[in-house]
């Protein structure tokens, strides 16, 4: 199955206790469609400007990613600056500079309008809106959202969840959008309000998925190094969609597979700044992690 | 295996946000030997005063709990008071009385100081230390401690801890008694303390074991209804070494069991102030939570 992501392109400088790195590559779109661009090929809509290294597109796209959605317009790439504590769960933004983002609107170039999977990054509800008013009845959309559009567009955001099959979310969030403190009956809630499928990151406690009366829970990987969680959620996002529209159907077995594919993505990407690690990162190592959570999480059965 | 279990027994005035009890049945101990009681046969070794109830020693003893550990001394039973906010993994303690507690020194009776398997229930590291004294080489020693101790008694817990083979410890506590943040380093720097087999308990996500090179990660079960988190750490310590002395071996696969066990025991604690559900509850219960567990985790191996 095709897959399309739609979302952010940014230079990030970021904090953690490990160390710093200044405007180093980062944003939704980028980490999703270097993890998905793992297991299929990937079709990109996003905008960056005058700033943003040829070299880079042109290394993504060594990476099973169509960049032919990616705008270029004048002006400088969005920014974003955080700083993480010891408690790793929680970025503190320190600044945001939208720059060529304030006036975006995605355009879906005509070959993506059929595809498949789509997957609407963390961005402005309005924006996914228009994103999904472009594509023709995909199979399948996933979102990606957080706690600034839940504050501030609760109801666009509302709209466009009666169109998602797929929610991501972290535990937080899903209290913030329900007011509701218990996560099973949050996650009801939510499920009511469309998507049929949410899956919950807890950080460093791993991800719940809620589909239908099934639940499924996967750790996170016990990590002794851990750098940088700027993308976590992206690179989870990318391993899920990306598995997921490789094998193109939503059985049980297939969603729990692709979610840990997920958590195995996270956890490589924090292991290093920015998308370091998913640079060097091979299929073998991706293959050898998820043993290693198989390991981590099996028992026999009575 | 014989199992013998010292820690305390108390009254309990709890206040959650779904409800509130006075004066019920507590302790480690209690909640321990409760949940061991479905696996072996327990030896208890605690402390009551005058105002302990004989009908919950009889109910007790008809539960495989052998009470001939339990003194009964002039003055009135440990007493906790204690609330807890929406966010039920952290109680705030609001009074404690320790009473005849005050006082304890446990006595270990000949019969049970040949024991097999020994817990040592959270309680002042000075008496965990006399019970060590008083009883014959033990094949294996579980330990449960807390922040209070930590702070107060670091020293002898320390050394308490060379003689320990299983900790259980939450992850603030197991960070503040090393210093160190990252989970999977401060494991390691406890193994170094003494006890081979760390489980780290995080509350609504679950635990963590490290035990040589291998690391196991079981969730908690997703709960709609959590009333009383208060002893859902006891509950798991039971579950676990009532299982681990019935079986009789440390193997890799029994020990997750052990654990899987144990926090079925804990998820069914919290549904009910008190001890109330672990009354109520049948071993058929316990194995239907049990396979409920597994189809949690389960997923399909490359």
């Amino acid at each position: 199955m095709s897959l399309l992501v739609v979302g952010s392109m940014a230079f990030d400088s970021v904090k953690t206790p490990f160390g710093a790195v200044e405007e180093a590559l980062g944003g939704s779109a980028l980490y999703f469609s270097l993890s998905a661009g793992f297991f299929n090929d990937v079709s990109l809509v996003a905008v960056v400007g005058e700033d943003f290294p040829e070299s880079e597109i042109t290394f993504l796209n060594s990476r099973n990613v169509d960049t032919r959605g990616l705008q270029r317009t004048a002006g400088k790439t969005f920014r974003w600056k955080g700083e993480y504590t010891y408690e790793l769960n929680e970025a503190h933004t320190l600044a945001t500079h939208l720059n060529v983002f304030e006036t975006f609107s995605p355009e879906i170039p005509e070959p993506y309008r059929n595809s498949d999977y789509v997957f609407l990054g963390n961005i402005d509800p309005e924006l996914q809106l228009r994103v999904l008013r472009q594509v023709n009845q995909p199979k399948l959309v996933g979102l990606d959202t957080m706690n600034f559009w839940i504050e501030r567009k609760r109801d666009r955001l509302l709209d466009v969840l009666k169109h998602v099959d797929i929610l991501t979310i972290n535990d937080g969030e899903a209290r913030q959008l329900t007011g509701e403190v218990n996560l099973v009956k949050a996650a009801r809630e939510i499920r009511d309000y469309g998507p049929r499928i949410l899956i919950i990151k807890r950080g460093e406690y791993g991800v719940l998925m809620f589909n239908g009366s099934d639940i499924f829970a996967a750790p996170a990987y016990p990590l002794e190094t851990v750098f940088d969680p700027t993308g976590a959620g992206d690179s989870f996002g990318g391993g899920l969609m990306g598995y997921l529209s490789n094998v193109g159907n939503l059985d049980d077995e297939t969603l729990r597979r692709a979610i840990v594919f997920g958590s195995v993505m996270a956890s490589y990407n924090v292991e290093d700044f920015s998308m370091n690690r998913l640079r060097s990162l091979t299929y073998r190592e991706i293959e050898k992690r998820f043993k290693l959570f198989k390991a981590l999480t099996h028992f026999e059965d009575l």
